[in-house]
């Protein structure tokens, strides 16, 4: 059965830390430059996170929520049955990527300093501004050695790997707290309690033709299902597997 | 000898056509979905093109600017000398091209009141903003078929055929009224005459790790050559390849 994968951030921290998540998979998958157009992809991923970063203190809320992961499963040191090697390895990367991310600069801040990426960020926005007379320097990056470009990018890319490390654990243990149940959306429409948790996850059987479109809160949330093709509620029943994640 | 080539607009109306014309490229790359990522730079084309057809009036004018075209052809056939049957040629694809632009609809209309695109244009200059909660229905238009998505996006784009059609005609028969020509630029510098103008060609090698900044109009321009890697003006004297085109 083919199914598309959804997920719901139910606050919205989570909502940052899933767009930054996905603008770093981007800004990875661009980096190569494999065909002439990958650039346009890693500049704006690059510059889509510089704007993030300037809205929120993102490093200061990922180290409490790191902190506050820690604390949960160093709690668990102490109930039987728990397998202590494999907590005290997870416990030991959890502190690892804890102090790389304390140790690492303000996110972008050496992006932001780049005299380079600068001059081109301004222009990156405009409707088709990435013509050669609008970027004459990216322009003439464009023509360097693909290894330099790819150098440069690493060096760019590089400054970002605390984050990326501590986002990927905190949203990797998140995920894990939530298991797949099947549940059914009577007439196209779910609801439930949360209790305090992150991010719902959904897996849809694509043969219903319907997407999901989600409200809620930490403690309670609505899914409704909409038809594609109608662009209206779906009335049938829909059954679907759902994850809450804490 | 590696070179770079640059274009560079003399007036607004050209700088517009040009950013037309490379939004249309990018659009018609992107349009494969050959890997899970083309998706971005489709969708940022036809949003940015959208975005450009609502500032300006781009139907009529590159009406008047193909008419115009048309007349200076014409008024060939009484010049001694000249290839009667090339020029019949080219006077009938100019007024088919024109012909087709005139019956196309108002470019962008039918993709402004396409359901799916309007839905999701709005969200997606969001910094991140093309994760699946922000866009439910691309991220399940994204799971289809690939010859679905590939149907769609020629719907689409072909919405936008005379308008490319017209674009790549006007902007071949002016860039080829430009001939390269050796040119130095004096401690970097360089400066002339255009008369009556719309784009000018540079062919710049490599070696000087030097890219221009362009100034002027359609009557004169100035070129300064900046430094890469130290964001200053050159003083060393470059030659280059210069091609003016009315």
């Amino acid at each position: 059965m083919i199914t598309h994968k959804f997920e719901h951030p139910l606050n919205e921290k989570t909502r940052i830390y899933l767009r930054v998540e996905s603008l770093l998979r981007q800004l990875h998958l661009s980096s190569t430059f494999s065909d002439a157009q990958q650039y346009q992809l890693f500049f704006r991923s690059l510059f889509d996170l510089l704007e993030i970063f300037e809205q929120m203190q993102l490093k200061s809320e990922l180290a409490k929520d790191i902190e506050k992961q820690r604390l949960t499963y160093k709690s668990w040191l102490n109930v039987d049955g728990v397998d202590h090697q494999m907590l005290q390895t997870l416990l030991s990367d959890i502190d690892n990527t804890h102090q790389s991310l304390m140790k690492a600069e303000r996110f972008g801040q050496s992006l932001k300093e780049d005299r380079f990426l600068a001059a081109i960020r301004q222009r990156f926005n405009l409707p088709g501004g990435s013509c050669c007379f609008d970027l004459p320097a990216l322009h003439y990056w464009l023509h360097l050695p693909l290894d330099k470009k790819i150098r440069d990018a690493n060096a760019w890319t590089g400054s970002l790997q605390a984050l990326s490390d501590a986002l990927s654990l905190w949203l990797k243990l998140t995920r894990e707290t939530g298991h797949f149940k099947n549940q059914i959306a009577r007439a196209g429409f779910f609801q439930s309690d949360a209790e305090d948790a992150n991010i719902l996850r959904l897996s849809i059987p694509m043969q219903y033709g319907a997407y999901p479109m989600i409200s809620g809160h930490k403690n309670r949330f609505a899914v409704k299902f909409m038809s594609f093709d109608t662009g209206q509620a779906c009335t049938q029943d829909i059954e679907f597997e759902l994850a809450i994640c804490t």
